[in-house]
This record gives structure tokens, C-alpha cells and sequence, in this order.
């Protein structure tokens, strides 16, 4: 399956406008949870959805950031915060929502990172790397601004998650698929390893 | 009241000295009061000084950021912490100093964070972001660092404060307003605000 | 003594990397001991070794950082943190070896901090910092991540030996001394002062 029509460019933002929602609600959510005034709601949920990408420009010397050149990006961002805020019973009814809209901002980051940074030029290590910056960027100062230990170095697969999903972009990149199918396949890999390790308790290997 | 011979740049500049000296006795005050020594008080005085600043100059693509290129910022810094170290009783008399500096560095760095955001071309959405970001950036940097939740997440009008002032800035320059004008009423707004809001204990709403 | 056909940026790289491996291994060692997993060690490991040397380079300018332009970093950073896991008790019979190599990275970091930024046309005072930066900037971020407060605030005499080696290199460039020689000797007195007063306790004074 194949759109050879859309760009590589309209991929990567649209993922990112996903991207930048869903991990948006999970700052805002955590922000409501800990009792946060309206802007404390919206200022975790803007920290949470635009780090990583800022971190991903920055690094890749694409500055101003998207965030900063695109209103949509806010606009996704202070749509996430007030969802929250209004919206915060409805969404915590659904089970785990925190935990299912960081696998998706996860997973959203870890391609558009990591395409991104092949599309600037960078070896597929380093692409790696960014996209996991890109996709755990965010949630790890989301963390820290409450006084948490980030999720990445909590919880048992995390960054696993989003390397897979970065390596399949590079992989499937050096394979001459379309940005499409490989952004698809790429976020698919990092949310189904992310969810099954929750919902299975996958663990890593610790040092004895 | 107007001062068409004072350039923005030169606005900017001194400004950003005031916030930088404001918001490093801010951090020195904190230090002191944790009890750090010299060089802890130095090294949270810089923190808390010079990172919105260079959180600013860096999402803009201006690098090195100012206070690398003039001396005067690190002067002012130095300042600030020996001033810290050395005449905290003093400072301390005066009550609630570090909410009072910490209001003076908001406004400051709000001004002028969204000013030269304006200059370098962004829209007025993003340069209020980056105004909010620059006034937060250092107290959010200064208060991590000894590991505290971050005031812009505990104190109820803080952002909004920051928020109102940048938002002056965009309006004000978008009717014509001399930047002189501009960044005193920004400033105001942002202090005022921000004190009378600690003073009569303003609330912004909770999510219920 | 000179090494005249060494040229600034080998020895910059070279430093660089040892100083990415010790300061990867301090991150990985932290990581075994508050009991995380390997990609928690990774991670930790990744962090403490490469933070420094990215927030040079986005200061100085010269994005992509090194560290996404060059394998070798990436490959030291994996090589601290599969130490860490494996060899860890190894690590640990050492005495105080968390100490040692922070104090070898601070070391390091301080010398190619100061270096490049002097290389980039910096200041003295700019470049100062730019060291100090560099050499610190990797240990806050890992003891941030594990919401601990920073070593450099805890600990007595930690920024002043990255300031002395970095105004030893700043010293020695002005006055014409080889690279080689003047990191030796800036990165000497890092450590030397560094080790020295955790032996002997050596203290900075504080406000009474």
C-alpha cells in the first residue's frame, strides 16, 4: 500500500499535530491529577507536547522550532490543556488514558524524530537517537517540572519502544519505502511493544 | 510620552541586565536560604539569571546567546550572586524578596522575551510563548536545581502574569507604540499583576 | 613539551571522547545503584555523557552537536553504559568510583568546553562559562533525571575546579602554548582540586 502523493514534509507534520495533542492531554492530565490551577494545566500540557520536537529542532538546527512557525502546533497544544481541564472525568473513564496517550505521543515522535533527522542528513544512529529524543523529550520534563523520576527511567519498556520505532523508520527508509507506510509501520511497532509490556509487565534485564 | 531615539535593541539590552540582575539575587536569595556556599550561591544565581535569556536566543537561532557575546550579563550575574552572599540580611528585611525580585525578572524578561521575538519575524502567538517562556525559563531552571516543583506550577498567577505582559508587547507593537512605551506598560502589567495577585491570594480555576 | 602536529581538534575530539565514556559511566553507575533496568542504565549513561558536550555545541552554534555527527560518541556512550551493567561490582571495588570519573569528566569537559568556545571566537569570561557548562551540564541532567539535586550544588568544590581548568586553558591559549599542553594542564588542576577536596574536605564559605 502506497500514497505516493504525500509528501514527506505533510507526514511529519500532521504525525507531529498528533503527536503534540496526545502528549499535550497526558501533561494536562498528570496536571489535573496533582490539583493544578487552569494554567498550570495548560503550561504541563505545553511542556509536555512541545519539548520533544523543540529538543528535535534545536539539535538539528532548524530553528525557530515547528512549534514556534506553525500556530497549529499550538493550537494543538491549548486544545490538549483545555480537554483536560473540561474534559478530565470523561477522559480518565477510559482505562489507563495517560499511560495509552503517551504510547501514542511515543510512538508519533519516536517516526516524525527520526525521519526528520534522516531527512537532515544525519547517520541512522544518530537519526535513532534524535527520535528517541523527539519522543521522550517531552514526557521526561513533563516529569521533572511535578518533582517526578521520568517515566523513561521508571518504567520497564519505554525507550525500547521508541527505538524500535525509530530504527524501523530508518530501516524501512534505506529500504526505499514510502514515507507513509513507514511512519505507519514505525508507530505501529513502538504503541503495540509499548502496550503489550504494560499490559504483560515485560521487564528488562538488571545488573545483579 | 515617547523616545524615538531609543532603539529596541538598546531597550532589550538594558532590560534584560535589570531581569538578569533580579532574577540572580533571586536565585542567590535561594540559595542562601539553603544553605549553599559560594559558589552553589553563584551557580544558582547564573542558573536562574541567564537560562530564559538563552532558552530565548537559541529557539530563536541566535547563537551564541547574549549573554555569551556581552560581558555585562555575566557581570550582572556576578553581581547578583555576591550581593546574595553578601547582603542577604539586608535583602532579606525586605519583605518577601525573592516573590518581589522573581516579579521584576517576570515582567522583564516577558518584555523582552517577546520583543526580540517580534524583531526576528515570529507571529504574535509565538512571540508570546517565547516572552513566557524566557520570563519562566530561568526560575523554572533555578527551582529544578534544588529540586523543587517549579513556581510557575505552584503559585496560582504566575504564566498569566507573564502571559498579560507579553501579550501588551505584541498589541502595543502591532498599534505603533514606541518600544519604550510598549515594554514599561508590558512590564507593569506583568508586576502588577503577578503582586497583586500574591497580595490578595487571586486563584485561577481548578479543574473539579 | 609539544606536540606541534597536533592539531586543536583532535586533541578536542579525543578528550571528548574519554570524557563521554567516564562521565557515561558515572550516569550507568548511578543507574545500577538506584536499582533500574539496562535501558534505565542506557539512558542514565546517555545522558550524564552527552548533555554537556549537546549544550555546547547548541551555544556555540554548531548544530547538529558533535555527538549526532560522530559514531564515536554514540559507540563510547553504549560502551559506559554495557560497563556499567556488566562490570558494575568491578566498577565498585574501586573505591569512590562514581567521584573518580565524574571528577576525570568534569575534567575533560572543562578543557573541550573552554577550547572550542575560544575556537569559536568567544570571550574569555564567555568561554569560562562555556567550560564550566560543558563540564557540568551532563552530571546535572543525570542527577535531575533521578530528582536529585545536582552534585554541583551539593558538593563543595565542583564548579571552582571546572573553573580552574577552564581559566587555565583560556590563560594558557593566550599565552601561546600548544593544545596539548594547555588541556593537560587545565584538565590536571580540574581533577587535582577536584579529588583533593573530597579528600580533604575543603570547603567554600558560606553566608553566615
Amino acid at each position: 500500500m502506497d500514497f505516493p502523493d504525500v509528501t514527506l514534509a505533510t507526514v511529519i507534520l500532521w504525525l507531529d499535530l498528533v503527536g503534540t495533542f496526545v502528549f499535550g492531554l497526558s501533561g494536562g492530565m498528570l496536571a489535573v491529577r496533582r490539583n493544578l490551577d487552569l494554567f498550570g494545566i495548560i503550561v504541563l500540557a505545553t511542556a509536555a507536547a512541545t519539548a520533544g520536537g523543540a529538543i528535535r529542532d534545536i539539535a538539528l538546527g532548524d530553528t525557530p522550532p515547528a512549534v514556534l512557525r506553525d500556530l497549529r502546533y499550538l493550537l494543538a497544544t491549548l486544545a490538549a490543556g483545555l480537554s483536560a481541564f473540561f474534559f478530565h472525568r470523561l477522559i480518565e473513564m477510559l482505562s489507563k488514558p495517560v499511560m495509552l496517550l503517551d504510547a501514542i505521543g511515543l510512538g508519533v515522535f519516536a517516526v516524525t524524530g527520526s525521519q526528520k533527522a534522516l531527512d537532515f542528513g544525519l547517520s541512522a544512529p544518530s537519526a535513532c537517537l534524535i527520535g528517541v529524543l523527539t519522543a521522550v523529550g517531552g514526557g521526561v520534563l513533563r516529569d521533572i517540572l511535578v518533582a517526578e523520576v521520568p517515566r523513561v527511567l521508571r518504567e520497564e519498556v519505554y525507550a525500547v519502544a521508541a527505538i524500535l520505532g525509530a530504527a524501523m523508520v530508518v530501516l524501512g527508509t534505506s529500504l526505499g519505502w514510502s514515507p507513509v507506510t513507514t511512519a505507519g509501520i514505525g508507530f505501529a511497532l513502538t504503541v503495540v511493544v509499548r502496550v503489550l509490556s504494560v499490559r504483560f509487565g515485560l521487564r528488562m534485564p538488571r545488573a545483579r
